[in-house]
């Protein structure tokens, strides 16, 4: 459109600028943002982001100006030559792979070799063997071959044994056919396949001689590495557009009896002997088992992040935004800010402490898989010749992982709940201008939401939650029986629950922090135990309890977060970097993060005997005391999250408060449709002829 | 790209196909889908809404295929052609506003044209004089000027008050001048702006001699009507991309000091005489507020409909998409559709039932209003003789617009709330392929959630219907003082609770329906009473009583739902329409929708000793039982509300059962971005040079 006349160029917003609003509310409030990120974050890790960030936002390839505008097929163009730039830099600087991740995470968005500088070369890596390594890793990260990961099909998501692409071993050529034998057996949803790798990881049910032996990894090319035409007898593509994450080329694969050499199956742990013909067993399966753990630990780790960019985008906007008078003061000049309405601060201020909740929780997941990982690699270092475990402490190692598996599915469930929904949420406590895309919160939502499926569905993870409460629980009741760690907190608090079966509760819920966690423990061993008795003494069909045992997880997990935050308040490590007013404000978010949960559940508080009819009340009142308490100090604790306007890229979550100006530039100067002038519109007669011949003509 | 070479269009799907899976479900219910529709809209509306689709879907125009895969722009130009094709085949066919609004919700997008037909035309007939009508509606009928309706700005949202745009009277030139005079004056997200309109009616201050007369509607022409070009001093463009509604131009508007006539002020209610320069005041200004009071109406009446959307693509498709095996038997082969699983019945079928609940709920209130109607305008009627109604019935005729103000309010909140939240429940409910855009959920989704936020958003409404049931209320506790309405339904809850004050509440609600309805208005009684007290005794700020008003406005919403759900059962019509078996599953849905809604809020129906603790329990028990009864009619069901295919535009929600099929069509053969080769990947130093400068060109 042509260019702004001087005379709008001359308009300012009316009323208080943003950025003396935000200056305002900044200076109103003594909480130290720069002390509580470096305690979040530790300063060597922010410092190496900001250089990263410096790198990224002076380079053309990552302008992010018409992100918000583009087309698909636009969109995935410029995300293919920002992967390749991505990785230019990670080579020019000699970037660490978690400063990679770093440089992705402030993009902002997938790109197409997401999936091949992820799951294609960790697998690879982990499944392969050394000669595998130098057949495919090397060349992979040298980016000669482009991979993805090919293992759910059209028809078969979460459920593995459910794939039906097949690999037969051909004796007599020793090599495999992989091959698609229906429609659903199509890959589907994989991530770099639609227009990116040339290779794909393809998990496919290994039949040896008439036989099944279940899903197994081979490499297979699928494209030419010269020309990039798909090879023959494969039909690749990419699926189609998505809620969102469209920069990403998901796929599809067809195979037609396509044969590989024997090499390309991975036989890092199971494999094909081609002397014997013979299958070769896997030699520690529960490594895998780890490796799906890490990544659901690190869902957990980033939620409070995820949060926290909607927090941040809301609150500021909140604080700017004026609208009506105050009721009982219909007589002031003024409209309040919208963050003075307790109905906001109700539905933001708990998500703001749920973002501080779920770092602290992410951060003690990440330390528990450090700690087993630690114990695990222990014994099979050779050079540790001090270490040489008995069965009884393999034992407990296998318990130590079957701990570690059930916390990270709990928490990867309720945290990214949590985060998807709160997202929506501060998208919503924008009002009508959350709904623009400049919002920034639509979009961010909408690519984060398969976080809710992937690595598990959080529904689906809930019942491994259960299997494993319910099998502690069993081994409690039963203590002839009972080989489980004592140290074990999950076997403790239910230990705990059983001893006092006949003394029942009494928390102070709001007299003492400490007693708010062991409310949260209380009600988990409650639900466990009902869950027990329906399922061994009454005999319950296991699908007539999914419902319980989701809420079962959903409990344990909201338990793990707040013992979590607690602990980190307790730690001395905080008390020693914060001062005593940051302090008290975290731990006012503590308590509204927990008193807020107990409050949303309260019923089972109440039927569980953990809490009195009078106390629910109380916590419902000491909730909106808090939110009062909290309200002084939200914009400076958003700052202390430290995302940069780079990465937010929003109008209204802006640092400096520059809501309206924003969204005025980029509504007038850098939107592509006001480019375009449609016909005029004389009669009903002539009007959109062009338009109607443009669309006959696709037909 | 290539067309499915041979070996791929030989495909099927395997295991038993989506059409017999879905013929098997429809065998095994005796429910009767058809006799229900007809319930629902009857026969005739079934059968018009069959010949507008017939005419739709042969029209190339409205053809859908490429819909998921347009950017904007190319979005915005066919809606611009299908918004002209939709009012040429309006005057073609003689269509009325019904079959119109029929018509545009099976075309399922908003067009450019949309606010020019709705709120342009609504309010030039309704706030202008008979002149006006002949100046400007005629023109705007036959499409001569197409226009807008200007009320909100960048910095001004629900609160009108707010507005800064002003309408200055010129005594000597009999004219007004309109003026923008700030950035955030700017009106925005205004329907129709962006590209199509040449005239709105903009909302600004009328301002006589110095004095602000508070927003009045001004008719402002804004391009010509040859050339389409944006007149001197006026500054108007599309708004952006948003989350959804996307083929809608919003737009912005600034006027630099534009003059315009004095026949330009829409002067049916209010106007500035020409001879003396006086403001006239409003002679009624309650007709205003009926039409706030029909728009939300009309969305209450929709929300089951927009909500059966989602669950009948959710129900049908997790009928068809198999997953594990039952916990119980592993051993079988098969694994199991999706909705056997009572984690999946927990989340779809309380929102089966909620569609059947918003319906009844919407049709009672559409009911309420043209009852409420009849009457206003009975007296009016010059032609009616028999009526002269004295003062005491003019108050009971606002009291009665009071009643139907708050009910539209908190119906308006609620049942928008659940509609747009359980469709996202819906596309969870799919899991990954929910995602996806053919699933045709996400985009419908993201379409309605601007319903949460306009006609009032859904936070903010609940504060008038509060200070509605505080008002009754007050009248209920000093009876000297009252002149309500004793047939008044809140009137009657309110005193039914005070009267039984020192005997408390005994509601069989789980031994007879008509008990629940009673225990949801007992609860509203507590909450209102409560909030009086906080209120009135404790003279509690208004500030801090927003969150228990906003639960006490649900709470009244609940029950009215509850109410007209059960008096449609007991209605003899329905019981003469449907058969019995029919009618008890509806039965079932109705104490499924009851009673998951009196679990959800359990802690409320505690508190106020509504019912016990015990009860609770036994309330969850019962709802995993009525999961049990109505999962074999769960297909019928959803069949009954007749989504025709073409509307749903749907691959898993395909009334044929064809889902996986019809996703494989839409990515490998629609998808425009498998056309797209894009260069091969030999190394990284040409990689992407072509995308790297096309980028970098543009920047």
């Amino acid at each position: 459109m042509p260019s702004n006349p001087d005379w709008v160029k001359a308009l300012k917003p009316s009323g208080p600028s943003g950025s003396s609003v935000l200056a305002a509310e900044r200076a109103a409030s003594p909480v130290n943002a720069d002390s509580l990120s470096t305690l979040l974050f530790t300063a060597p890790i922010l410092e190496r982001n900001q250089k990263i960030l410096d790198i990224l936002q002076r380079d053309p390839v990552f302008d992010k100006s018409q992100n918000y505008f583009r087309g698909r097929i636009e969109r995935i163009r410029a995300a293919l030559a920002r992967g390749k730039r991505l990785q230019q830099l990670t080579v020019a600087h000699g970037w660490s792979p978690d400063e990679y991740q770093v440089a992705y995470e402030l993009l902002g968005e997938p790109t197409p070799y997401g999936l091949h500088a992820g799951m294609f070369t960790v697998t690879l890596r982990e499944q392969g063997t050394p000669e595998q390594h130098k057949l495919f890793l090397q060349r992979a990260q040298r980016y000669e071959i482009i991979g993805c990961y090919a293992q759910t099909e059209l028809g078969h998501g979460s459920n593995v044994r459910g794939l039906e692409t097949t690999a037969t071993w051909n004796a007599s050529r020793k090599t495999f056919t992989v091959h698609s034998p229906s429609l659903t057996a199509s890959k589907w949803w994989i991530g770099s396949l639609g227009k990116a790798a040339n290779h794909a990881i393809v998990m496919a049910n290994l039949i040896i001689d008439g036989t099944s032996y279940g899903p197994h990894p081979f490499v297979v090319q699928i494209r030419d590495l010269k020309t990039h035409e798909t090879l023959e007898n494969i039909h690749v593509g990419d699926i189609g557009p998505k809620f969102g994450f469209n920069t990403m080329d998901n796929g599809f694969l067809l195979l037609n009896q396509v044969e590989i050499p024997h090499e390309n199956m991975l036989a890092r742990f199971s494999r094909v002997d081609a002397e014997t013909n013979k299958y070769i067993r896997p030699s520690n399966p529960s490594l895998v088992y780890g490796t799906l753990t890490w990544v659901r630990s690190n869902i957990v780790l980033r939620s409070g992040g995820v949060l926290a960019r909607g927090v941040t985008i809301a609150v500021r906007y909140c604080a700017i935004r004026r609208q009506f008078r105050d009721f009982d003061a219909q007589g002031q000049a003024d409209e309040s800010p919208v963050l003075n309405y307790t109905m906001v601060q109700y539905r933001l201020f708990p998500l703001l402490a749920a973002t501080f909740a779920l770092h602290f929780a992410g951060q003690n997941m990440i330390r528990l898989y450090q700690a087993n990982q630690a114990v695990m690699n222990g014994p099979k270092s050779p050079s540790d010749s001090r270490r040489n475990p008995g069965a009884e402490e393999l034992h407990s190692h296998g318990d130590l992982l079957a701990d570690l598996h059930a916390l990270s599915c709990a928490l990867k469930a309720l945290t990214s709940t949590i985060a998807g929904d709160g997202l929506e949420t501060c998208r919503r406590a924008c009002g009508g201008h959350g709904y623009s895309t400049f919002s920034g919160i639509g979009s961010w939502y909408a690519d984060y939401l398969p976080t809710l499926t992937w690595e598990g569905d959080n529904f689906m993870l809930t019942q491994q939650v259960s299997r494993y409460l319910l099998k502690a629980a069993r081994r409690v009741t039963k203590p002839t029986e009972n080989s489980m760690n004592v140290d074990n907190d999950t076997a403790k608090i239910l230990k705990d629950f059983q001893d006092r079966q006949e003394v029942g509760a009494a928390f102070d819920v709001l007299g003492d922090d400490s007693h708010i966690v062991s409310a949260f423990a209380w009600r988990v061993a409650y639900l466990t135990f009902a869950a027990l008795r329906r399922r061994d003494e009454e005999h319950t069909p296991w699908n007539d309890l999914l419902v319980d045992f989701w809420r079962l997880s959903t409990a344990f997990a909201q338990y793990a977060v707040i013992k979590s935050f607690h602990q980190a308040l307790v730690d001395q490590s905080l008390t020693k970097s914060l001062d005593a007013e940051t302090t008290a404000v975290l731990r006012h978010l503590f308590q509204l993060h927990a008193l807020h949960t107990l409050s949303e559940e309260s019923s089972e508080f109440v039927t569980s005997g953990t809490c009195t009819v009078r106390q629910i009340q109380l916590v419902r009142a000491k909730r909106m005391k808090l939110l009062a308490q909290i309200r002084p100090h939200a914009v400076r604790l958003v700052d202390a999250w430290k995302i940069p306007d780079w990465q937010l890229d929003s109008s209204l979550g802006r640092a400096d408060g520059n809501v309206y100006e924003d969204m005025f530039y980029r509504a007038s100067e850098l939107n592509p449709l006001n480019d375009i002038t449609f016909d005029p519109y004389p009669s009903s007669k002539t009007l959109f002829r062009k338009e109607k011949a443009a669309i006959s003509s696709k037909l």
